[in-house]
């Protein structure tokens, strides 16, 4: 299917390709079922509209082995990142798009136009395309801009110290766990275990509740980003920092060689549906720009882009061809569509292209080897560098936020943490500076490969160089050996980066140097990566992370099959996993799986153990500190019956 | 298919089963082929019969863009586990095991009794037993034994001074790589990047090229292990110790539930083709003893059990009833099969068991809980524990070494680093000097679930208190909220361990707390834990570890996509992969993949940058240094027509 069959479909009278709720049928593309035992619950703030959603996973009761007592098992909420799409009282049409729930607070400030059409050059032509009618989103809203001599990014209100409905939105998103937590261990008597282990942060500071002014604190001080701009009113407010949950994101795109725009739509659907809190739209095919209205309009994360991949498109794909008005139409083009967050490769200064001759791989970064290409044709410092100062003026009249990129990051083991990488990584340091002077929002992307024993060096030199400016890394791979896998090389690097402090991890997929991924290998990526971010979590110490943790391993020792798989980042594949050699229903309530088989389960032995002892009105402790023969030779008389 | 269905085939007169190489049909179960691009060589020593089979990867000739200039790469060599099944030059028929290579070595010491029957009671009942004729291997050997007086372990001669024909096959197989290797850096003038980043070892020393004498070092210290059963003749020798190449182990076994003997057999070839270093045979369901016999005559790896297992069977599943007599007939019966190592859960003490109430997830290793059981059914200390000296006297008459249980070992992040678990680790430190007392070696089993930021305080601990004999953890897990993906959860841990000097890493596979693995899981397992263990001994800084990943990353910056897939630990998937959008064999030869598309590969674009420079005899740092901007004029002019 290209994009030309798939959009027609879409502007038919009888529509089959957009789908809602309840009648989506076996050929929906859309994925919009919510998970199993799962209903999505909203939280109220005080600020109007300020509505957070969060997912809400029931529990089955413990129930003893011996007798019919039983104890509720709290629900568990999580972070939601799924949007609408898994509402089911909500109609989804993707032909209108998600309701724009951040418009009113966007309007209320009174410092925005309402733009009568769009400002770019390229952005009229392509509106007014009579080639492009069915491609096109039909409900294209009027852009906004900041008035004239306004700044709208969260950094200024920040700093002019309002808390906007977004950092309020964002400060209940980030605690609700901890609010509504009901510590599954709690409800035994003695408490079992600790609830959670103490952290190792690296010099995070994350505070026991995520209040509003820690938010505001926060983005003023350039330690955390609210990528979201005021063309995009769909987002459901997020942020990225060290101090707050690391967040993942996912990259989705046709190239030239596969895939259609709304198969593109799906994957941002699926996405966020196992998790990603960002995704990137790195398109570089045919009607780029309505592909991205079309993701825009419907995704409740942010949007990121590498507008430099449009702009070469527009040259006819010749870098020396690229200038800078070309760049800033493209960019201004973008914003006024919505795009949260821009890479842009301003560290790639014509100095330090050289430094990359004698690498092992070279530049890896399309954005990179982008600009350096145009640096020697030219023999001219990088005109992104040139005119940062001008980027950042389009940059606070949308709040788009800078990802900074690393057009120069390793794409070896041999090539980490080189001359050319840290060069880059410096000039990010000084830009981040200019950006602040602006108000305008920052993160640094950074690499790539690295072996395991370099990463915390990067990380380190990030916070540093870059004043703590939040880190988005891909991956890093930490060996280059397994191309198939590269998921899992670099879901242990990203792990490791986000414990030491980053911000948001940029996922791989197993495709990674081999292919373009397709839908189960997006799902793979995004998966790992939410492990990565949450063992990261984990080991920072972060309050109540290890609440999931506590709640899936109390169902995984009680028998409550269902639940443990409920609780899990893909309840599908645990599903699916046990059945494959234990399918009966009756199964989910045994006392063993196909691993050990119905004798050998060692937590049932274990529990057999410890629910004998409590029968018995013995427990282990007793029997041993007392020394009673008798009571050990009584428990082994009826012992022997407790496989029953 | 049951047992008995697949064995009868075994023993028909004409077998469709064991299969050969170059007449294996569709159906043949084996897995035999070498890999793609791949021959075994064979590097003898100097002792007799010291042949170390390695696999040597052949690659392509790097081909310039411009003119038909072209240079070789060098063939790169790689540690091989996968035995005699990858040698066309070997006949394979499964029931007659595989060649004895170690047997002239051993008996060649002049220090082992060739016994006349097996000497456990079930050993010989099994023997003896007409209902088994036809599960039953047909040339089981008879079994050696230390004569009276005699120690023959690998420990006992290192300490000796005496270096073994195995010690010497080792040297030349760790340092393979290094001694054959020819920097795929060097050809390139000047040369690309470094060749090996410094590592961070953690106290680890290992020396640039193995020495045979390092070996017995090593061994003689108690800080390496070799596991080598007298009789188990046919092992490839290898070693475990954190100054060599970190291991990965595969556990196999059928349960109660599913599974056949053949099927063990098979993915016992399985796993190794993809990397285990050791198997651990973990069978609970029926003919345990007749299993494990095809399994060990057929294993060019070590094999580990664990005794309790067979024992438990042995009493029909009830734990109170193990008696000494039986787990002690139990370790002969197998120790004069040829098992290697034995799990044994010595260190689960009856005071700790109390320690367990309280968690999360209580006790779930199987032999920690059925010993757990015993001791509190008679209020006695652990019979292991009490009869380890005894065990030690086995141990040594056969050269089986301890991997030492740790039945207490955390289930759940709750419950990670608890007193109970570190009381038994203290117990294990204590086992290891009775076991080195008798010149017995020695390995300690770890965990488990593990957050990451208490993952080195284990790796130091068990360091410590066991005077370093080798560490061999089971991930750890550093999550428990991914089900369906615990490979992962637990491939990050494992490679941080192993970084820290864990010696052998025991994957997990996708189905772990779900259900009993498949072959694709075995793989996906084994797969994950050879990138765990390589991106440890990068991040050690093993020497040579990064020639494998330096001569992939050349391959795949020169677009030589076969060579990259036959450099990759899984060429199979890697091909799959690449192909799935690109299925031409001329893509194979293309300058781009379905990921970016012909005109934005950013490898592509740097490498043009490159040749381009290298054709005007100008590389980059000359247009740079000397200002040259006519010359930057003709990069731009002829620039224009680099995509060609």
């Amino acid at each position: 299917m290209n994009s030309s069959d798939s959009l027609s479909v879409v502007n038919t009278e009888q529509p089959t390709t957009p789908s809602s709720h309840g009648n989506g049928g076996a050929t929906a593309p859309l994925t919009t079922m919510p998970f199993p035992a799962s209903k999505k619950v909203y939280i109220k703030g005080t600020q109007p509209h300020v509505n957070v959603p969060m997912r809400e996973i029931s529990l089955t009761p413990t129930k003893y082995t011996h007798g019919d007592a039983s104890e509720p098992n709290a629900p568990v909420l999580v972070y939601d990142t799924s949007g609408p799409f898994t509402d089911p009282d909500i109609e989804i049409d993707i032909r209108q798009g998600l309701n724009p729930l951040k418009h009113a607070w966007i309007l209320g400030r009174n410092d925005v136009d309402v733009l009568s059409a769009v400002s770019s050059e390229y952005g009229k032509r392509r509106a007014t395309d009579p080639n492009l009618q069915h491609f096109r989103f039909q409900h294209v809203r009027q852009p906004l801009r900041a008035k004239s001599g306004s700044n709208v990014t969260q950094m200024h209100y920040a700093r002019k110290g309002i808390i906007t409905p977004e950092m309020e939105f964002i400060a209940i998103r980030e605690t609700q766990r901890r609010a509504a937590l009901q510590d599954p261990l709690a409800i035994h008597e003695p408490p079992r275990g600790v609830s959670q282990h103490l952290g190792q942060s690296w010099g995070a500071h994350i505070p026991e509740t995520i209040t509003p002014e820690f938010v505001r604190d926060e983005v003023a001080r350039g330690r955390a980003i609210i990528p979201s701009n005021i063309n995009h009113p769909e987002t459901e407010p997020m942020i990225i920092g060290r101090n707050f949950l690391v967040k993942i994101n996912s990259n989705i795109g046709n190239s030239a060689v596969a895939s259609s725009i709304e198969e593109e739509v799906e994957k941002m659907i699926w996405s966020i549906r196992w998790g990603a809190d960002t995704v990137m739209d790195l398109s570089t095919g045919n009607h780029i720009h309505e592909t991205r209205e079309w993701i825009i309009r419907n995704s409740p994360v942010p949007i990121g882009t590498v507008p430099i991949y449009q702009a070469l498109e527009k040259v006819g794909g010749k870098a020396e061809a690229l200038t800078w008005e070309i760049f800033r139409d493209t960019l201004i083009e973008q914003a006024e569509q919505g795009v949260d967050y821009f890479t842009i490769h301003a560290g790639v200064r014509l100095a330090y292209v050289p430094m990359t001759a004698n690498r092992m791989t070279g530049i890896v970064s399309r954005g990179g080897s982008i600009h350096a290409k145009w640096c020697l044709a030219h023999h001219q410092e990088n005109f992104a560098y040139t005119h940062f100062e001008e980027i950042c003026e389009i940059m606070k009249a949308y709040d788009v936020s800078f990802s900074l990129g690393d057009g120069l990051r390793p794409g070896s083991i041999a090539d980490a943490n080189d001359e050319a990488q840290f060069a880059e990584l410096e000039t990010l340091g000084e830009l981040t500076d200019i950006a602040w002077m602006h108000d305008v929002q920052v993160m640094i992307e950074g690499p790539g490969h690295v072996p395991m024993q370099l990463i915390h060096v990067n990380m380190q030199k990030q916070l540093e160089v870059c004043h703590e400016a939040p880190f988005y890394t891909l991956g890093p791979l930490t060996t280059d050996i397994a191309p198939g896998y590269d998921h899992i090389t670099s879901g242990i690097g990203a792990a490791m980066i986000g414990w030491y402090g980053c911000a948001m991890l940029c996922y791989v997929t197993p495709k990674e140097h081999l292919g373009l991924p397709d839908k189960e290998d997006v799902k793979a990526g995004v998966i790992t990566y939410k492990i990565a971010a949450h063992a990261a979590d984990l080991a920072k110490g972060h309050p109540g992370a290890q609440h999931r943790d506590n709640a899936l391993s109390k169902a995984r020792f009680e028998f409550r099959w269902e639940d443990q798989f409920n609780l899990s980042l893909d309840p599908t594949t645990a599903t699916q996993y046990h059945d494959a050699t234990l399918p009966d229903q009756a199964a989910k309530g045994a006392h063993f799986c196909s691993m050990c088989g119905p004798h050998f389960c060692s937590m049932k032995i274990t529990q057999d153990v410890r629910d004998y002892a409590a029968q018995k009105k013995l427990d282990e402790q007793t029997v041993i500190q007392a020394g009673l023969q008798e009571k050990a030779e009584e428990f082994k008389q009826t012992g022997s019956e407790i496989y029953t």
